[in-house]
């Protein structure tokens, strides 16, 4: 009925057969069994992050990244506190928009899509308004790809004590080397679809244990309350509700293949090295990406529609996607472009398949 | 590494091997093919709510029930609206607390655990406050079996044209015949890793549309929106955020299988089979149920811990569970129970090796 194919995008990804296999079997969500793997889950993405409970704590959340990233805004801020958002794109802006409905008082910085947040302005922002409690970056801006130095914006926030720092790593984590705490982030949001190379159905938030402790009330929504959801996991091991847990099984062996592979760092190579030959190969057919070299990151790469006029992107697509390539559409504002991811299971073979099958500009 | 077992729960449930076999395929969540199944699974529920669209709109919710019940409540209020909830539970105190935390005005119509809803008492509050915008109530209070008559209450909704009237169906959906038109239901939720037998990993509102129509602006969140969510779905057939692609596929395949059961009809015929040689043999060992012959469900059964002083229910949980057999532990107020669901994939045979493994009284 379904046939499979190869997506090149930034999730749902292709997953290793014996990821999906992990699936084939139902657990009771509050049988033992399953709560000895939430707690290991959750230890194991401490470590990805560089740090351990009692410092941090992975805190999983039910639903896309999309609802974690909710979760913090919702539930990590005080009735009066005020969010700093860092906008290069559509998912720094979403967070922006996440305010605004809830009725949080935020501010914006904006740039355009091909440019990296500056952190110098981040300072002068956080100099001018005390009432700023919380500064949320995408660290890569998947609309384009771009990378933003969540390090030395950190850096920064390092200098405002009442500030936390939230990094929306929902592309990066488990393929870019991330250090919560040498950093300085305070709250850390992937998704269980990503990078890890589970399949989607959860999140998850890996928050400083000190700032979290302090956000007891501060809830504005029942489901998205991060410090019950935290204090669940605590108290019994389980989800305050129904968790996905197909997806959780998926995921712990997704994790089990992630440190087979090397961890962060040899995945980071094989991203890499997928990133490398699927540019290469673009820019000899003539294709040009949208980034500038200095700021792309190895996890999406949005190129240019060609300017030959008799360019047709659903053409483009569909052409692929009968060959067993799925791309991706852009999501530019001014631009006309489309992404192709290189994250997922996906090795040389399938780039180099997918470039056979793109044609010359 | 794990061991299957028959979960006699209120769900996740057990679900067929070929339900969960259809999750082995990774699809693009932006792709036609997975568009297609989007929109043919909405259509299903619908005609499983005896409606169609134009009436009706199935919307679906990532994350688990609780997500979808606090979008209803988050978007389907004005900001002076008022919902009445009707409690003889936990859940149907949860869409009071949600309210609660939504900064909502609420009031509460609290009922013993073993009591059914009274109708008249719904009538008489709803004259007295021409405030009040939305009745919510549990079909089924899961807390013990419990069944509400959403009929009766909906017959004294029906007299007040401004009240919305909202059914948390969460057990009954797909298992107990309901038809949104003739109840006169403006909001069903229900989930997919209950009767219909997918897993878990969202859950879906049948809505009104000339209900849902008049919502745009009313949410308080961007995740839980539910006019958003369905303008998103009508306008590309596409999630607005990542949808989980694999418990989609499972669900597509859990309603072909109840379509081959019989429909709602065959599966309430197997359900209520179960139920009868569940609570049959219970009474012969010697176990009580908490709730009367006339308000008990099919669904889920509550037995109060026999009187004997060695009962130990940890005990006697691990022993079953080390048996194959997970049960639940019950969740109420004031009195000491345990429940058994008869729900999910599970057939005479189960039910009778559950029985050998239990204890007399």
């Amino acid at each position: 009925m379904f046939v499979a194919k190869n997506l090149f995008t930034p999730g749902p990804l292709t997953t290793s057969d014996s990821v999906k296999k992990a699936m084939l079997i139902d657990l009771g969500s509050r049988d033992s069994s399953f709560i000895e793997l939430v707690a290991s889950i959750r230890n194991q993405l401490l470590s990805l992050a560089g740090t351990k409970k009692g410092a941090y704590e992975a805190v999983l959340m039910q639903g896309s990244g999309t609802f974690s990233l909710e979760a913090v805004i919702s539930s990590g801020l005080s009735s009066n506190g005020e969010v700093l958002c860092l906008v290069n794109g559509a998912y720094g802006k979403r967070v922006s928009e996440m305010a605004k409905v809830l009725g949080i008082p935020h501010q914006i910085l904006a740039y355009p899509e091909n440019k990296s947040i500056p952190a110098e302005d981040v300072q002068k922002a956080l100099k001018k308004n005390p009432a700023i409690e919380m500064v949320s970056v995408a660290h890569c801006e998947t609309t384009t790809g771009i990378m933003n130095a969540i390090e030395t914006i950190g850096e920064v926030c390092k200098g405002f004590p009442k500030v936390n720092y939230f990094v929306d790593a929902m592309s990066t984590f488990g393929a870019v080397p991330i250090n919560v705490e040498e950093i300085g982030i305070d709250y850390l949001v992937s998704s269980a679809n990503k990078c890890i190379q589970g399949v989607p159905g959860f999140a998850f938030v890996i928050a400083k244990t000190a700032v979290l402790e302090k956000t007891k009330g501060y809830a504005r929504s029942l489901s998205f309350d991060l410090f019950s959801q935290w204090k669940g996991l605590e108290n019994n091991g389980q989800f305050r509700y129904t968790p996905p847990t197909h997806t959780l099984l998926a995921f712990a062996k997704a994790l089990e293949e992630l440190e087979q592979e090397g961890g962060v760092i040899g995945r980071a190579y094989r991203y890499k090295k997928n990133n490398s030959i699927l540019l290469n190969g673009m820019v000899a057919k003539g294709y040009k990406p949208f980034i500038d070299a200095e700021n792309r990151g190895y996890i999406i790469t949005s190129f240019l529609y060609p300017e030959n006029n008799d360019f047709n992107f659903t053409h483009f697509y569909e052409d692929l996607a009968n060959k067993g390539h799925i791309i991706y559409p852009g999501k530019l504002t001014h631009t006309n472009c489309f992404r192709i991811g290189n994250i997922g299971h996906l090795f040389e073979t399938d780039i180099a398949a997918l470039l056979q099958d793109i044609p010359n500009t």
